[in-house]
């Protein structure tokens, strides 16, 4: 049986084995991806990101115990976490994250979760994220939690693969201009501020009120049919009637608080893109997005075979002599292999 | 006169002017950059990067008055300092970080402020930050200082833009697992322990430490034949003999405290690179990484001109209807624009 077959049967050893033939970008993988993408278009992807320090993986460690354990009868939805560590370029730091991963998730065969360091560029890293929740879609998982450590602009990438993308936040990160980034805030469906029982929740969410107040434009808007939301300010100026507003809940994930009213909110996203039109929208913004990754790398390996190592080393003395400007080099390099 | 030559004969207006043609990347700011190129490779590139609230900003800012008053009677360094912010691609972010500069430093002619935000990709935003540090090279400043805000990937594309990478730190930073980067440690040619009054910094200094002592691999090793610099361990795996140890330093740069030591460290560096060969090694890795950037960012404009939109929409379409994975679809894309 193929591999592609064994993960859609449930062969949760077949799924790790595939993950990593598509981390390592094989041909195997590849192929793989291909037999499993008409399986995919299933599963509810939240991107969840923020700066260092604010308890992200706690939090999503809770969500996902909570949608394990909230079925009232039924089978539980199975969930997956992938967690991406963009800053770790070298060495696989995010493999620390593992090991505070709680053991009610370990244990549970209803629960996958993967790690991935960068390797290589970001592209390739936003690409492969990519591929591999293309997998565990296809696998059957109906929750897909995608969790960004750091605040930079890989978080921004990576976001633009969610359908719901929580931003956290956290009181006493440093100073307040550099931690609460406006660039951050506009990717966020659902603001969480983590850590609630420590001292400056209420300056950090009147700073998060102000930053939203600034009237930056919400990167999506949506009609609104559901249940409204609770807004984080009734006179804010960029929620019109019919807008989702990005709500902003407090909750404390190391005691478990304010879980139940965030799966709430997430579940309030959801419907809202599904009643309104919106999901379909969001997904093909999601999947132009995975196309001009996938696009620009395949583009560079192209380019790579087409061209003679010895031009290319060539034109880099030429470069390093001053004799070419980098974008003489580059046209030198490109001409008679793509057109101009 | 060209914008070009304006700005090698000093013109502080036309180097502004030029430096927003190359932010915006219009035909006058590629045929510039052409002009001024050979006029490159004189300037000292010193990278400061770390995460939010270390206090960088102050770091930087310190050090370009120190570099203006140190030059005993003669006629002071001309210092530049780029300030990058990855994080905020949709709005200015980086501009907060100009109200807090020093007026001693604004008031400086010899000084040459710039701050720039994301606009697009990561990519994009690496090659733009290039090619400002290449226009204020031949402009004449000395010392060219790219500060980046954040802990990311977009820290290590753009780290490669220097030859000297100052990593800073500061005790306190959230969960210790998640605020020190092996990462990012690993790009470091100096660590500053920036805010060494604080509490923790004992702690941080010791985490700084382990983290060393885990035995990453340097990224770049260098035969050592200037003075030694002082070793952050002496027993550490990673240090052979005559390779280059990353000293850790305390500053405090709200107080001044640590700059001269710093400096010296900085200066002892780039002595360093010199007197081994390794300054052109660096040049070689640093221009290549730069003309890699150019060719993604080329290859993209060049498939985009030979592609009509509506080949483009259709192949999206099938994706959505999952009839192509994103793998063939970029395929039916690629072919016959490249070659296979």
């Amino acid at each position: 049986m193929s591999l592609a077959n064994s993960v859609l049967e449930g062969d949760r050893l077949a799924l790790s084995r595939l993950l990593t033939q598509i981390e390592n970008d094989t041909d195997i993988g590849r192929q793989a991806l291909n037999e499993l993408f008409p399986h995919t278009g299933k599963a509810h992807l939240i991107g969840v990101t923020g700066a260092p320090g604010t308890g992200k993986s706690s939090l999503v460690n809770q969500l996902a115990l909570y949608y394990r354990q909230a079925s009232a009868g039924g089978t539980p939805p199975r969930v997956a976490i992938v967690a991406v560590d963009p800053s770790s370029p070298f060495t696989g730091g995010a493999v620390l994250g593992d090991r505070i991963r709680m053991a009610d998730l370990l244990s549970d065969p209803g629960v996958f979760i993967r790690s991935m360091a960068s390797r290589g560029s970001l592209g390739g890293l936003a690409a492969a994220t990519a591929s591999m929740v293309q997998t565990l879609d296809a696998a059957g998982y109906a929750t897909i939690m995608i969790e960004t450590v750091g605040a930079g602009q890989a978080e921004v990438e990576i976001a633009k693969l969610a359908h719901t993308t929580l931003v956290v936040e956290a009181p006493g990160l440093g100073d307040d201009v550099q931690a609460i980034k406006a660039g951050i805030l506009e990717i966020a469906d659902i603001l969480v501020l983590n850590k609630a029982d420590r001292p400056g929740i209420e300056a950090a969410e009147r700073a998060l009120h102000g930053m939203l107040k600034l009237g930056h434009p919400v990167r999506r808007t949506f009609r609104h049919h559901g249940q409204a939301v609770e807004a984080p300010d009734t006179d804010i100026e960029i929620a019109g009637a019919g807008e989702w507003i990005p709500p902003i809940l407090r909750t404390v994930a190391s005691a478990g608080q304010g879980i139940l009213e965030l799966a709430a909110a997430i579940g309030e996203h959801k419907a809202f893109l599904q009643a309104g039109g919106e999901w379909q929208r969001r997904e093909r913004a999601r999947l132009e997005s995975e196309l001009e990754l996938l696009l620009k790398s395949s583009m560079i390996d192209r380019w790579r075979e087409a061209t003679p190592p010895d031009r290319y080393e060539q034109t880099v003395e030429k470069l390093l002599a001053r004799q070419l400007s980098p974008r003489q080099a580059v046209a030198a390099l490109l001409n008679g292999v793509m057109p101009k």
